[in-house]
């Protein structure tokens, strides 16, 4: 069976294999700023990929159900084929970014206990704008039942990692996640977990994530912010840096 | 004791008369988009003080504790001073306006039922951002109480205008209110409750409301609206205009 590609986005292709399943696989490009910055660095598809099939597997071991089934050791993750909501799910411990701007008294990285969780709808030529939970009930993305899943499924999902990077000296800031429903209706995490959807710090409060890219735009020190995180993390990098 | 000026908004002066005791008087000012667009028209000030005052003390009567305290037949309410939430809490009985440009697959005034209920952070600067319930939690703006309170006051006020206009054949479409805090700490009902915080349409889908202003740039026109607006509510409007 031939690979058929179906989906060009920012950072990933998406291939039809047939059947139920898809290919994902993760480009070494670099957007910010909805697209006004781009770029391309050799291993980021690499490592995300890695990353991604890394956390997929470990919140998949805390009983959290994901549409990841198997990683083919280079950019490629085997996938669920699901029909995707069109919203990204934001759940924040400590307040940055756009979060400062719509609510100027917080403080930056100020602790969020209990974490907030806030939905945007995913809309390109709206700049994904914040709406509230009751908009997505309203015009029908998903049922009451559903959204109270994907809140509790989202803060578990946020529990596990954060755990996981604090164990390994890193603070998670904040994280987007999506979901989709698979053929049976079950509300499956999609798309990806890496540096490009997290925000998390290193001990000297370092960003291991793309906003090394939105501040500086240098692809080649996010780079090795994104080879620190998979070492933080464990994982062999050995095939895209050496030494 | 004598009146001084402690504030000018956009469409009201605010006077401290001593004491616990504020005069708000209602400007001719029409503004639109930001203050983008400015006008005035004789008869406008008088016009929503009389409909404020009118549908302050039926909402009192209904059991919502207001600022409201009396009206003096002409442009001027004297109300409760209070320490004002700077949040604009917009209840939604029909989607219209901002709702369906942050989320386009709401249909223009599809019914939404249950209400919706929003809050926004009162910044001009920043054009009055869509926040979360939960922002207004975590920076302190108010208690999970005063939240509850709000929210639950909010329908209130809600369910007896609805009944109210209907009864007179109008459509109330969405709300803005705001709240403020009592010496005591008792949170009441504040600011204003005219054609410019809410929008309202008459049996032939026409507005009666600073939607008029917004659509044609016309005072002119904004004003019969709002002639007609308090026609329907059964107050007399013979010192603005003639016939």
């Amino acid at each position: 069976m031939g690979l058929k590609l179906i989906y060009e986005g920012k950072s990933k292709l998406v291939y039809d294999v047939g059947g139920d399943e898809l290919i994902l696989e993760f480009k070494d490009d670099v957007t910010a700023m909805d697209g006004l910055y781009k770029s391309s660095v050799v291993g980021k598809g690499v490592l995300n990929a890695r990353v991604s099939a890394y956390l997929f597997e470990l919140v998949e071991r805390a009983g959290v159900r994901t549409h990841y089934l198997s990683y083919d050791g280079g950019r490629r993750l085997l996938v669920r084929k699901l029909s995707m909501i069109p919203l990204e799910v934001i759940v924040r411990n400590y307040a940055y970014g756009s979060l400062l701007k719509r609510m100027p008294l917080y403080k930056q990285l100020q602790k969020l206990e209990p974490p907030i969780i806030e939905f945007h709808y995913k809309d390109d030529s709206l700049h994904d704008p914040l709406i509230i939970a009751e908009d997505a009930l309203a015009v029908g993305l998903l049922t009451k039942e559903e959204l109270n899943h994907i809140i509790k499924t989202t803060l578990k999902i946020n529990e596990v990692l954060s755990n996981v990077f604090k164990e390994r000296g890193l603070k998670l800031v904040d994280m987007k996640v999506e979901f989709g429903r698979a053929k049976d209706g079950e509300l499956l995490l999609a798309d990806e977990i890496t540096g490009d959807s997290f925000r998390v710090l290193d001990g000297n409060g370092d960003h291991l994530d793309k906003e090394v890219f939105r501040k500086t735009k240098d692809v080649n020190l996010m780079i090795k912010a994104y080879v620190k995180l998979c070492k933080a993390l464990g994982l062999d990098v050995s095939d895209v840096v050496s030494g």
